[in-house]
């Protein structure tokens, strides 16, 4: 097998013939080099240099066929991705206390009691006996490796021993280590969220529940399929199937070796996992096949998947490590939406009406309040997750977050994620960039320039028109950053489908935009996303702004959350049972709202008529609109 | 690897060079060549004979060198053992109902309801709701390979589908496996009594509770110790421990094989076992250190082993098939006595005080009643099953199981099990025999012969006085068949222990004999062992027939009895957590109980005035005597 060295980080790789350099990355441990463009070679971000070869290639299409050594572009290096500060845009009072946490899995430091000839219990009786007298109940069983230790391990240090302890939801505690003395060593769990484009896990610290690592990475089914439906459709054969689990899978494990180098700790330490997902990412994840959530009546094989072991599943953590899933609602509302409703005030005392939104490449929306919830969903597409957009890129380390254009549509400011040179755009530099495109009266309100190339920063890129955000020499890849007119009508698109949704399901229910007394966005568009912009553009409804909340990628968050709190895995499984479903594709008005979205902010201005006034009242009086 | 075959049988093994040709047997899948001495090379009973020699080699003893056919005796065929008859000695009303079988895992015949758009719930909780209706409980997990076939299943046959369901004691139940269809095969499980000398098993349809198949073998542990005293000194390294567990393993898996060719199935579709052992069988077959099982304060790993997959344990039926266990008591009071109490009738209504003797190589004695039970165990050795005794032998095929010695001490009548000439002596044979020589004045009370050889059937054998029960030309191996005065000495000392354990017991908690409404004998003597024999000699105490029971090997039906029902499991626990444990060991007066009982029938012969009289009055008239 081909042997490949990766520069300047030194790791190596033994593949197979014909293996994409990326793949080899992958498994050398190096999963940060991009591939925006999902492996398909349109981009062209992912280059690398081969020693030997004069001119760069492309890792997603070049496939290694003998020795060789590579050097990656000098930003590919582990950062930690923005994601992580997910946490901090959701009320701290939502998450679990430090004091109370309960985790899928925990260390307990207790004292065994000796037996005597008059108190003669066995050591898992004592054990037990001590474990249920801390947590009020006793552990249903365990396993053969820790039995046979147990006998030394509780007469090592007059009984003090740290017990391993895992919680399943309904059967209860079990034992999956005893360990002689009160160890300090940190017990490792994993929270993770599987979104149809972008996966993102966080390594987390389940004795304090402090996140140790964030990482993301392209989700490689990518390259089967953009969006849930073409994935089901490609899985329709037993051998692709596997294959998109594998890609899944890969992935994953791929964020999981990241994470466990950046402490570093041995990924078989980690011995929880909570995994939230789409209803078909969980499918494909598990290898279950997807065909029935596309097929009427649109049933999946599980919505409330029950705990397994890691080996089971093959992730590359502790082989008997439990693993557990966000439940699901329905076809189109996964686990994700259910964990991310956990990042939302729901206490029993709050009855005001919510509306959450998750925009991912599915867009998911709820309804409801403490008694009832209502959910629906949308196909919104990648774009904001950077993905299908020439220089999108995921909100990580480079990526361009803000956007200002002088008055005079030329001047420009940007703001990177961690400062440096810009390597892309995520999404809400995106939502930034449309809004202010349009605000200068650059585009028109259905996305086409006003100007032709080599009007202010307007230039011709691949034949179309296209606005120039950072030359070749500001930019990492030492290319021209540009977002095209088909980047636009892709973000509009997008945000007419997100809207088109969300004012349906309120008809729905039968409310109006103001009875709603707070909307949360989820999505991983980045730190920094502004509702202001997302209403100008028409992708949130035109309301008071202290009504919004960005809650950041809130499916993570809340699978953060249920992995260190009993007390909100059990919520959760709550408002999974409390949530209808309801079948938008079905509903024949959708696509009028959708196209009547299809223009900046809207086709009827009057609902966008508080923020936009002031804009468009500009916009009309000047020569640049006609 | 040499390559052996056996004849008649037609069957192959590879063996490493070195292996004994018995292993090299048991690996083919042969297991009922006899090792009564446990493979010491003592009895003489294993002989075998190779194509190519001019005589007969020891099985036990004979190393595999090179490519070999061994033939074996004409006796070793795969037979039924008689223990399987040990259900027939109990009251059918303790039995669980066919028609209530609760078993630990169990085909059920569903009918999954279509799913509509209306009630769209999935796959999962379809077929668990259903479960639920039927059952009163939703299942609490399951496996990826049951998920992963479940939607294919409920849609194949309009949602009828046999679902496999296994039921763990505290957490609940799981579904193992889903076929489409209302399949009618039989669901499989297996009962294992793993007794320091003997293992026995019985393959059982899960679905009618009829027993299969009943086999029987030495454990093959014995070559590292008589007694669970020797095997836990034996066990005192890892390696050592390793060794005890891998012996004891081969022995129960090379049971299954026998089970699973007689009917023939495939051992991997056995889906659930429940074994039941003493605390140091239980503890060597996991792997657990049984160190402090011997060194006060006598504490065991575990007494109630929480449910276990088959292929943790290395037991060679489906991999992830359910084992459970009987729970003991304390570290001499193990699962083999719960699980024989089990088949005493503790029904709520009955306040009669009982008493339960379980004789193997230990004795374990339970008083008590549906209130309260007291337990306490004596070393009895293995003689009764068999081992230690010159031509002694399992209760199987072609043993002798009662005696008659004619008045004139020379003419002699024997029953051999299933007919033909006999090839040894089981329990019940023993006991008879010893009975006889003592009323027909052929041995005095401390069991001596009166007669030298030559005299009736008195021979000398390798240089000590014997009794011929068969000469060679009437014995199955062509040999004499003969009790030595060394065995006489050794099953003494065996009911010696048995009665001076009895007496003590009873004596503790305050009782005379007469207080005892019901005596339990539990033990594999054998299907004919009669009180009468056993009061006669001493072993039992002298007491009215009537409330004898011979209930054969209680362990082993008790297994059997709860891998089918649910209510006799609690029962288990209950009778578990509701007995104590006395130590006898540490009884100063135990010994001398026992030196007393040293003598046929007793050294106080008020004692057994009833049913000796008369006897003992022709004896003591007669000049056999002085």
């Amino acid at each position: 097998m081909p042997f490949v060295r990766f520069q300047p980080a030194n790791v190596v790789a033994d593949v197979p013939c014909g293996t994409p350099i990326h793949v080899a990355a992958l498994q050398a441990g190096i999963l940060d080099l991009e591939l925006p463009c999902g492996g398909e070679g349109a981009c062209g971000l992912c280059q690398v240099e081969v020693l030997g070869l004069d001119a760069p290639v492309l890792a997603c299409k070049t496939r290694v066929t003998s020795d060789l050594v590579v050097r990656l572009p000098d930003s590919s290096k582990t950062t930690a991705r923005v994601l992580g500060d997910s946490h901090s845009l959701i009320d701290p009072g939502l998450l679990p206390g430090r004091d109370h946490l309960t985790p899928l899995y925990h260390d307990l430091r207790i004292t065994v009691p000796p037996a005597s000839i008059e108190e003669h219990y066995s050591d898992w009786t004592r054990l037990t006996r001590e474990l249920s007298r801390i947590g009020g109940a006793a552990p249903v069983g365990s396993q053969l490796p820790v039995l046979r230790q147990l006998a030394e391990a509780v007469r090592a240090t007059d009984g003090n021993v740290t017990v391993g302890v895992e919680e399943e939801s309904v059967s209860g505690q079990r034992v999956r280590d005893v360990r002689p003395g009160h160890s300090t060593a940190h017990a490792l769990g994993l929270a993770v969220d599987i979104g149809t484009t972008t996966v993102a896990a966080q390594l987390v610290d389940l004795c304090d529940g402090s996140v140790l690592a964030t990482q993301t990475a392209y989700n490689m089914q990518i390259r089967r399929g953009a969006d849930v439906i073409s994935r089901i459709d490609y899985a329709r054969t037993g051998e692709r199937l596997d294959e998109l689990r594998r890609l899944v899978l890969e992935t994953v494990n791929g964020v999981v070796r990241l994470l466990a180098n950046a402490i570093p700790v041995d990924p078989r330490e980690i011995r929880a996992a909570f995994l939230a997902g789409n209803t078909t990412m969980t499918h494909l994840a598990l290898g279950l096949p997807p065909r029935y959530i596309r097929e009427s009546p649109y049933v999946p094989t599980v919505n409330s998947v029950p705990e397994l072991r890691a080996q089971e599943i093959g992730l590359d953590i502790d082989p008997l490590a439990i693993v557990a899933f966000a439940p699901g609602v329905g076809s189109y509302v996964g686990g994700d939406i259910t964990s991310g409703v956990l990042c939302t005030d729901l206490s029993a005392s709050n009855h005001d009406v919510f509306l959450f939104m998750d925009i991912g490449t599915n867009g998911e929306i709820v309804i409801g309040n403490t008694d009832w919830m209502v959910a629906c969903a949308c196909s919104a597409g990648p774009a904001f997750e950077g993905a299908g957009i020439k220089c999108g890129m995921r909100a990580a380390e480079g990526a361009i977050e803000r956007v200002a254009i002088g008055d005079d549509g030329e001047q420009l400011e940007y703001s990177v994620i961690h400062g440096g040179k810009p390597a892309g755009i995520c999404g809400s530099g995106l939502i930034s960039l449309l809004g202010e495109l349009f605000r200068q009266g650059i585009i028109d309100r259905s996305g086409r320039f006003f100007k032709s190339p080599g009007a202010g920063r307007i230039v011709e890129h691949e034949g179309r028109r296209a606005f120039l955000l950072a030359a070749a020499g500001q930019a990492r890849s030492g290319k021209d950053l540009v977002i095209t007119e088909a980047d636009i009508e892709n973000l509009i698109r997008t945000k007419a489908a997100i809207y088109a949704a969300c004012s349906l399901v309120l008809e729905n229910v039968g409310l109006a935009w103001d009875a709603i007394a707070r909307v949360y966005i989820a999505g991983g568009f980045g730190r920094y996303m502004r509702v202001a912009d997302a209403i100008f553009i028409g992708m949130l409804p035109d309301m008071p702004l202290e009504r919004f909340r960005y809650i950041g990628n809130s499916s993570l968050t809340g699978a953060y959350i249920a992995l260190l709190s009993r007390e909100h895995r059990r919520r959760m499984a709550e408002i999974a049972a409390r949530m209808t479903y309801v079948d938008m594709s079905s509903n024949p008005q959708y696509m009028d709202r959708y196209v009547k979205a299809l223009f900046l902010p809207h086709t009827d201005l009057e609902r966008f008529s508080k923020w936009c006034r002031l804009s468009l009242a500009r916009l009309c009086g000047e020569h640049r609109y006609g």
